[in-house]
């Protein structure tokens, strides 16, 4: 159990930063921290956030032991009293978050973060751990949800996952982003992800024969008898054996309900092939499941080729994200407070233009049209800032500011909620089927185009006026540097 | 706490086949599976094996609480004669296993697992999750370490890692692969693998000046000042604040040991510049740590261009293996046992040629040069068999056959150990540091032509004849079907 130790999972700098702050008297000071991604996985055009509920467990629990201190004191790279305080800690700041299964883009804040230095910095790889993790592996999961058009996905990976908080945390993030299920047991006890599955090899190589596996199982799962066909030779051997076991076990029982599934060779082939064997049997109801390295691109094309595939199980390239598996998801210093509570903007500047940061405590809007409900674009606004949606809106675009556009006739709706206020969890967390839901709702609010999987339309996040001057301000400020 | 609950970390069909077994009276067959992989992750040369404490630890701890069984019992798919028996349950059975940090490659057994069958199916996806992951880590590790030519390689990924155990156990597989520490505080408190770390752009923020922010962290860690020099702009403020801090701070103390980090930016010209300015100040004995989205590829290119980096901080694309984060290890059963012990082979078929297994309970050797000390070939034989090293032993191809080599003056080298025996523990886990050495000594032995990066030679994994003959005289059976 020992390593279930959450407090003491994050970078040693975290630490080393938190003692200089103590020893530097700043350990109070006031800080803000966005947290935001730069790049949409696959080159997509939106992803999905997770791991919130995960963040606030974390959050509550945080606490170091004798134990902890004591590992630290032998590092010796820290003081008496930053361990003291180190033992008495406990998170006192703000957190304001978009809910779970929100569609998020890039450059905005997904989570601010207000909070004492040593708090703030203390917290940073934790957070972004499990925001980077569930929102790669809900991201993934729409899309391959998206491109299997309604017909049902589960989750498949966990043997495959990074890791035991993979498998189970990832079958959660899964759930969210629309898998209607995993495979994995403990995602089932521990977050209700609804957990199934039936047969593997070896079940079939155990018996004498596929078909005695298969009226075994049969037998001993009548109302749930999904059958793995090709072990031997699918077409010659396990279609025909499991319709033999159907009609023997099932049918005198009045059991219409059952299924295949198929695992390697061609899986459009080889549905077609076994669909029209299982009708001509009279199983109309057998489900087709699928499942053998699938992802949204081949499942695409075998929905586009006509497979008959009702489910589909998708292991190893959803539970890694496996054309995409890091997502980017960072946390920056925006701002600090002075000690009569005015917020000063902090900016990171970079040789590359991409990674010089929005400066300032913000909130943040997405527009909807009024008409279709359909998300026009997100604007990011100086906390004391507000939209007005009774008067029409002037939007440009942060790096071509000649692009602008008049927004009438639409709905602005404030996406970040308050989840924690002076260290005290003060947001309902839903549960987590009305997460999937609302995921789903959001995502249909975005238009086909940006849900495209190749050159989707670039979803516009702009800045406000009045945040755009600040940060062009900064910028010209810094790069002609007074020091030095 | 709650999900640290690894014996309900299954696959749902362990349980349910599980239960099958049980309910058809095969509980205590005695079956035998092997945990192989079938492809080497970036099409490298060979993988690094680990895990094995993890899978140890699992092992000795799998039990199930009334918890447990409740939620089972909920799922109405069990028998309360198998919730009595998970209820009891104890891992009864041997496992063997090669060591910790070993070169392994495609086909061979890494594991064998005999066992009751209910036990055996059991412990499938958390044995297959854990060799998978850290063998996949170990192996990314080992090719960025052989990039780095001696240079230190540190492991910085837990923030992008797929939640907390990839971070915690990464980290630990890294450091077999070659790593020399990492940032993750937990993984030095829970595995021993050194932590360390500086500061983030966050700390250079919070002071008024660069060079304030550099002096203060000088004074309070003299002794590990590794100063982030790309807040603003490296040449012309961070390297020139960094040595006005040194000079100010460390050079009274007569602390020469210093260091600054390029966290972006072109790292080769950067470097450059940087180490001539640090030179020119008189600290050529700074060393020069870099980070920034690195891999084995970067690293070669940048040391081939001459850039004058002493230490390699890699983060997301070691810790999510990015460019091949699925490792495919698999958990295959190869032989059933009759009452009066005498083991019976089984083989699966597939479509694809890759996916037919190789039967039989096994053992493998590897075969040294005499001389040299490098590997030449591995040989897999049935459990029964040994390889005699005084006499020519004749390898061949087992595709194709033709392909015949007489192996002479060698040694041959039993390649597993036992590690538990009738679910008792009777291996000694060595400590971390033995286990980093000898992966070291072991890819030692192999030739640099299986170390390559693109193209590798492709090492001889055989079969004995008596293993061969098996395997071939199965597949003729079952492909020339007597059912149907």
């Amino acid at each position: 159990m020992k390593n279930r130790n959450r407090s003491m999972l994050c970078d040693y700098y975290e630490l080393t930063m938190g003692n200089g702050y103590f020893e530097k008297g700043m350990a109070d000071q006031i800080v803000y921290f966005d947290v935001f991604y730069r790049s949409v996985p696959d080159e997509g055009g939106y992803a999905i956030f997770a791991g919130l509920e995960q963040i606030v467990d974390y959050i509550n629990e945080l606490h170091f032991t004798e134990e902890d201190i004591e590992f630290l004191r032998g590092k010796g790279d820290f003081s008496e009293g930053y361990l003291d305080w180190l033992r008495n800690f406990k998170f006192t700041g703000d957190i304001y978050a978009v809910p779970e299964g929100t569609p998020v883009f890039p450059n905005e804040p997904i989570l601010t973060i207000r909070a004492p230095a040593c708090e703030a910095q203390l917290i940073e790889t934790y957070v972004l751990l499990t925001v980077n993790h569930q929102s790669m592996i809900a991201t993934k999961a729409n899309r391959i949800c998206l491109a299997a058009q309604g017909r049902t996905v589960l989750e498949f990976g966990s043997r495959r996952a990074h890791g035991a908080d993979a498998a189970t945390d990832g079958a959660r993030a899964a759930y969210i982003g629309g898998c209607a299920g995993t495979a994995c047991t403990l995602s089932d006890m521990v977050y209700g992800v609804p957990a199934g599955g039936t047969m593997a090899h070896s079940w079939v190589q155990m018996f004498d024969s596929e078909y005695e596996a298969f009226k075994a199982y049969c037998e001993i799962y009548p109302n749930n008898a999904t059958l793995l066909v090709d072990t031997y030779n699918v077409l010659k051997s396990g279609v025909p054996n499991a319709i033999k076991a159907f009609k023997e076990i099932l049918v005198p029982k009045g059991i219409t309900k059952c299924g295949i599934r198929l695992d390697s060779g061609d899986i459009t082939y080889l549905s077609k092939k076994a669909r029209k064997m299982l009708d001509e049997a009279g199983f109309t109801e057998c489900k087709i499941v699928a499942s053998n390295s699938l992802d949204e691109w081949i499942i695409r094309d075998l929905i586009i080729q006509g497979a008959e595939i009702d489910v589909f199980g998708v292991g190893e390239r959803l539970i890694t994200s496996k054309s995409s598996p890091v997502f980017d998801g960072v946390y920056k210093l925006v701002a600090t407070e002075t000690p009569d509570g005015t917020v000063v903007p902090k900016i990171k500047i970079s040789e590359s233009s991409a990674k010089i940061t929005t400066p300032h405590f913000k909130k943040f809007y997405r527009l909807y049209e009024r008409d279709s409900g359909k998300a026009i674009a997100d604007q990011l606004c100086v906390f004391d800032e507000t939209i007005d949606d009774t008067k029409p809106l002037e939007i440009f675009d942060p790096i071509d500011t000649w692009k602008r556009k008049v927004v009438t006739n639409f709905i602005a709706k404030e996406m970040q909620v308050q989840i924690f206020k002076d260290g005290k969890l003060v947001y309902d967390l839903p549960p987590l089927p009305e997460i999937q839901k609302f995921c789903a709702e959001q995502v249909g609010t975005l238009w086909d185009e940006v849900k495209r999987f190749e050159s989707p339309h670039n979803y516009y996040v702009d800045l406000s006026q009045k945040l755009w001057d600040i940060r062009h301000g900064m910028l010209s400020d810094i790069t002609a540097p007074k020091t030095l």
